[in-house]
């Protein structure tokens, strides 16, 4: 699989709730339209290690069959309508959007 | 399923080479052997939206059945060695780590 990993930052908290209702009923449906999307995948980061504060709030993966869907995609008005609300989101609420895109390995398991 | 998102930012690019030895002959290796995971996944991020730089070099996802499942994994020696390796890699290599852990919704897709 080739992944894009998007990590949201926080909110402010006050705006928590708007954010939240806008993600659900608005961004995660525009990236679920996106072409050639072959599994979305949402994560709120509710805690981190060791009690520390997570690094950031939410992570969201787009998972493509190959770099070429991904890219096809990418080319598409869907595409263009997610990336233009994430910008009205970064917007609206302050946040940060950081993102990276490859191809996933799954490591063999090392049961003791 | 519960999942640690760990993001590692980029080595210097003298230092890559030995960087990617380390990860996959030791890191990755220490992350698979931890008690109770389910799935463990790699994602050498290569690239980002609009050939833009990506915000992370790496990002490793630890798979559990449970935060249960999570939080007894942490109690382990198996864990207690991945995080010190972890913490020799971040002085070695003079790279940082972001850590965020929730539970992973798979969102329904909308083809056009």
């Amino acid at each position: 699989m080739h992944k894009l990993i998007a990590c949201w930052s926080a909110p402010r908290s006050e705006d928590e709730d708007a954010f939240e209702k806008h993600y659900a009923e608005v961004h995660l449906p525009a990236a679920a339209a996106s072409p050639r999307l072959r599994k979305l995948v949402a994560i709120r980061t509710n805690s981190a290690l060791e009690g520390a504060e997570p690094s950031f709030y939410r992570v969201a993966e787009l998972h493509f069959d190959s770099e070429a869907d991904l890219h096809a995609s990418e080319q598409t008005p869907e595409w263009a309508a997610m990336r233009a609300d994430a910008g009205e989101m970064i917007e609206r609420f302050g946040v940060s959007l950081e993102v990276g895109i490859g191809t996933e390995i799954e490591a063999e398991l090392r049961p003791a």
